[in-house]
Parts: structure tokens; C-alpha cells; sequence
């Protein structure tokens, strides 16, 4: 999407020797551009978050084992830079997923083909994952037309999110911000409520940001705030991502979705879910069976940002002594989703849903 | 309550011409005593937050207004000390009834006994204050009791908590956190989930605070992260306080709390509201008549803490440019109530109950 005018992807490549990315560990304060220049360079980058997302992860770890394999294409240099990526964040399936497709349709070249052939694949995997999130985009764009011409003109379509399924966290366009470009690059006057996310703010430093630069209208809300605006009929829909959906359609996404989703039931607006098809787990039936992940306690007893002078810093908010806990997913039940959109359009949450729009792929599973 | 195993009141007087309060807006970090000595004094620590807490803004306009008539008795010293405080925060309804009380006591009065019984007033404004509060911990007290007696033995009480209604808003014990002291203090296991409360982390910092100076175990949470332990069965009952009820039962607290209502009623939940009957506002029947007001968009927008140098300061957590919504208050309808707990007893969450404890409130106005 736009930054301040120009068009960035947050992962590209101008020369086959090095690949360029957004440093996301520096955002919302500042912009800037890091140049990865070898497999070793990709590996960080991962591991220090300077990308994050779960489809821009497996694009960074494509271009960096292919960067691996213009100094050394031989089995060892492919199996070597293949574990050093893997264990960038161990947790992460779209990581292992890219670096497996990779190595598996390099593997079987003769060693002078490999490196060429890498980085073919992963320029086409960014622009597969382009794709993918422009067709969410399409899929969303009659609904929020529809939305908006329910308002009385002039009115902005309010929209609420929370975490950030933006741009920044897949190649571009982003999964539930995917509809908002699209419908205000229509025309449509779209207005977000964006959620602040605590503990790790994604929504305050990075949907904020990435909204602001391409000239969406929105405000910031503390994760408090959308029970109460939606009781003023403030919101008219809601729409965020999931990091994983069962089989049955529950959805699991950032901390918080669930009482967002309760909420606007409560209140009749429609709660949707941006899903791409590689966040359905066919393999688990409901979302209560699935693990959640608890992360530092530190993540909620300290925030970071910048201070009066510009430096960036933490602050530790809570007393000496007091511990946390931080739950880093919940589960929202599929009877509180009003619909998923999908890349193959828009459809009901619930197996037989998911099943209509992916019938291959969970035969195929 | 205790700090680290010595009781303190919010506000205490240990001679007749100054009066002590708890520097609030040390707090987490540091735990430090001001001594207020004139009225202006005492209208500042209110200006700037020192004390905050309805209860306690009002005990703390009544001293110093008591710290005027010392100086100045007459109508003029009367009246100009009432309207300095007054203004100290225009909107607090405790503030204005607590000088209006005082005010009516000592102005029929000769000018040379109006500072002893002002002084005399506003020692028992703080007592009944205490003795409000300990009422609510004594009714809740069994309702807790009966809760962890259902537990498998050993297991703690699970309560959630938004914002803070403890003793540091009162003058002791607390309103919601009354019962919890009082169960923790009958050997009762109580373990705590302290919500955050963004935008001003009353929780994280002030409530988190005086349960672990108490000895309270206690964990603090992002405010996203209740609803997901209550689908998990990780707590065992919500309560929270009351800025202001309606005659039929809905209940104005800190934004945040009815997302806790709803989560709590969909997954079976009790959710308490301790109500000091001083709250009820027989006027406003619903809800949502009552007007919610807006803060400024800096408590978003910018978030304060200790640093690593162990400085108080502030830093951004937006993008600049990107602007903030701040409701401050949301409306739990009081179906998603499942009790008061009140210094008069347990009563449900409507018209009847309310009445049915404060018959005689109602009918006088």
C-alpha cells in the first residue's frame, strides 16, 4: 500500500543479490528500509521482528535461503540455511511451510540451477501472497459497498478492527484491512476504530500507522472502548484476522477479538473474519481444542515508545512485585462470526461454509 | 488496609491543623506522605490527583476546607474556601456534596466554633466513609465464602477486577475490593485478575498496588485477556464498582466494564457490582440517559511509567498524526448484572431490589 504517496510492498527486491524490507521494529516512529544482503541477514531480520506476520515471515525466509544459495548451492548449503531460518521462530507454521516448499523445488536441480530457481520461487510466493489478500479485498468490497449505502450520505462507514491483519503483517493489502483499502480506494468513505491491542499494541503503533500513511481516516481506541460504540451505534461493522480457524469455523485470533465478537453480537453488527486459506486447520475440530500460547508477562508489565526526545524506550507500568499473565490468543466461538471472507469470496463460518470454498482442500487433507 | 504490614488510611490527620493523604500519583513506583497544612493545600493535591476516588475527594475538600476556617472563619472565608475547592474538579459530584454538607453545618454557626466542627465534620465524613465500605465487604463476605467453599480444596478463589475501587479511592477498604480483603483476611485463598484498565491503568498501577502491599496474590492482565480466562473456567466470580446506577439497575463504571458483563454472562459467571448507596442516581432511569464523557486523547495516545533509570515519564505509543477516541465510562445494562452487593445487603440488579434496600432514599427524593 501507499506510503505518503508512494506504493511499497513490505518485502521486495530491486537487484537478485539482496532483498530489501520495512523495519517494522522501528514503526510507528520512524520509517525506514533495511537491506538484507545474505541468508544470515534474513535470519535476523526474523528473529529481531523487524518483520512479523505470519505470510511476510515465509516470504523473508524464502528470500533469504535463496540468498544462501548464490554463495553455496550444494546440499550442505541448502540443508544448513534451511535449519539456521527454521529456527528463527520455531512456533511459526508459515515459516516452515515456505522454507519446505522451497527446498523441495530446488533440491531435486542441478547445483548451478538452485540459487536462480529460489529466487524465482520466492519472488512468486510474495506475489502469490499479493494475491491472496487482494482477492480477501474483493470478496469484502460488495459488503462494505453495501454497508455504506445503508448510511445516510455522507456518513462515513464505521469500521472497527483489532491487532493489525494490515499490509505490514503479509506482503501488501493486508487480510481484514483488505476491504478498507479497497473500499476507500473506491471511494468510500471508511472510518476505522482501531484497537489499541495491549499488551503489544499492534493496532496503536502498526494498523494506525499503516492507515494513517495511505490516508485512511481513523482513531486509535483503548481495547475498552468498542462495547460502549458499539452501544451508541457507533461501529457499523467489525472485521479483523485470524491467526488459525477449526474445521467448525472458530476463529482463533489476538487476545481480545472474543469480547469484541460477544459485543457486537449484542449489539447486531456484523463481525467478520478475513481468513486466507492457509489459516484453516482442517486437522483440529473446535477452537477449544487448540493450545494458546502464553507469552512474557513482561510484554504486559512494561510498554514501549517514545519519549520526549525522541529516543525509544520501555516504561515499566506496573508495582515492583506484582507478576502477569499473557494469553496471546482466545478462541471466538464460529456462532458469533457473521461470515468469513474469504479469497474465494465470502461465506458462512461453519464447516459446511469452509467446506463449500475449500471442498478440494479438506478432501485433500 | 496494610502497606507492607502497617494500616493506613487514604487520609489521616494526626494533629488538628494539617492533615496526611498518600501521594497518588507516586504510585506504583514510590509510596510517599504529603502533608497538607492550608486549603490551598488541600485544593491543589485535588487539582493534580494526589488523591483521586470520589470518596476520597470529597473527605479531602472537606479537611481543607476545615484548614481555611483555622485561618479565616468568617462568611467571606467560608465562601471563598467553598468555591476554591469546588472548582478543583467541576465534574465530581462527591466533591460538591461533601463541601455543600460542611458548608451547611458550620455556617449557622458562631465564627469562633465553626474550624472545630468543620474539623470535627470532616473526621466523620472519612469514619462513615470506612464504615460504607466495610458494610459492602461484610455482604459480599459470604457470597465469596459460599463461592470458594464449591472449589476443590486448595484451589484459591478466582476474582476479576477492572479499574481500581479499593481502598485508595475511598478512605479504606474499598467498595469492589472490600469483600476480597475481607475474604483474604477470614483465611479465604483469594487470587486476584487484576484488569489493566487502559487508557489510565488504574489497575496495573493503583490496584495491583494495594493488593500486593496487602498481601494479596494477584496477577495482572491486558483488559483483552478476561474473557478468554472466563471461556478457560479460570475465574471464579467479577466484581467491580459503580460511578453511578440508575433507578432500574444499569451500572456506569470505567469504559471496559460491560465488555466483563458480557463475557461473564456467556460463560456463566457471576458478575457483581458493589454499590455504596451514595452512587444511585434515582433521577436517571437508564443507562443510556446518561451522558458519557470524553478524555483527552493523550491518555491514548501516550502512556507513563518508570524507566529503566527508574524516572517517572511518558512515552507515545501512536503514530503521530494519528488521532484518539477516549470514552471514559460504558453502561453494563443491569440484566448482565448478577447482584448488587450494597451497604445495606445483596440485592438484584433492578428497580425492585434497589428499592426494595433504599425505600426510603427513593421516596425522599
Amino acid at each position: 500500500m501507499k506510503v505518503d504517496g508512494r506504493h511499497y510492498r513490505t518485502i521486495w527486491s530491486e537487484r537478485d543479490d539482496r532483498v530489501q524490507v520495512i523495519d517494522q521494529t522501528r514503526l510507528p516512529h520512524a520509517f525506514e528500509v533495511l537491506t538484507l544482503e545474505d541468508l544470515e541477514a534474513a535470519a535476523q531480520a526474523i528473529e529481531r521482528m523487524v518483520v512479523r506476520g505470519a505470510p511476510l515471515i515465509g516470504a523473508t525466509a524464502a528470500y533469504g535461503l535463496a540468498l544462501g544459495l548464490r554463495r553455496d548451492a550444494s546440499d550442505d548449503g541448502l540443508e544448513g540455511g534451511y535449519a539456521r531460518l527454521l529456527r528463527t521462530r520455531p512456533t511459526a507454521v508459515n515459516l516452515r511451510w515456505a522454507l519446505d516448499a522451497l527446498r523441495s523445488t530446488v533440491a531435486p536441480l542441478p547445483v548451478d540451477e538452485r540459487a536462480e530457481a529460489a529466487w524465482q520461487h520466492a519472488a512468486r510466493l510474495c506475489d502469490e501472497d499479493v494475491e491472496l489478500c487482494r482477492r480477501i479485498g474483493e470478496a469484502g468490497l460488495p459488503l462494505f459497498r453495501a454497508a455504506a449505502e445503508a448510511k445516510s450520505s455522507g456518513e462515513p462507514l464505521r469500521v472497527l478492527t483489532h491487532c493489525n491483519a494490515g499490509w505490514l503483517a503479509t506482503v501488501d493489502w493486508g487480510t481484514a484491512l483488505a476491504p478498507i483499502y479497497m473500499a476507500h480506494d473506491a471511494g468510500i468513505p471508511v472510518e476505522v476504530w482501531v484497537d489499541e491491542t495491549r499488551p503489544r499494541n499492534q493496532g496503536a503503533a502498526l494498523t494506525a500507522w499503516e492507515l494513517g500513511r495511505h490516508g485512511v481516516p481513523h482513531k486509535v481506541i483503548a481495547d475498552n472502548a468498542g462495547g460502549h460504540l458499539m452501544q451508541q451505534g457507533l461501529v457499523d461493522l467489525c472485521i479483523v484476522g485470524t491467526d488459525r480457524t477449526t474445521a467448525n469455523g472458530d476463529v482463533c485470533n489476538k487476545i481480545g477479538t472474543y469480547l469484541k465478537a460477544l459485543a457486537a453480537k449484542a449489539n447486531g453488527v456484523p463481525f467478520y473474519v478475513a481468513l486466507p486459506y492457509p489459516t484453516i486447520d482442517w486437522q483440529v475440530e473446535r477452537g477449544r481444542d487448540i493450545p494458546i500460547e502464553e507469552r512474557s508477562s513482561r510484554e504486559v508489565t512494561h510498554i514501549w515508545g517514545r519519549d520526549e526526545e525522541g529516543r525509544i524506550r520501555e516504561v515499566q507500568v506496573t508495582p515492583d512485585g506484582s507478576a502477569a499473565a499473557n494469553p496471546a490468543f482466545d478462541v471466538t466461538p464460529a456462532e458469533l462470526v457473521t461470515a468469513f471472507i474469504t479469497d474465494r469470496g465470502v461465506c458462512p463460518a461453519n464447516r459446511a461454509g469452509l467446506a463449500g470454498l475449500y471442498r478440494q482442500a479438506e478432501a485433500g487433507q
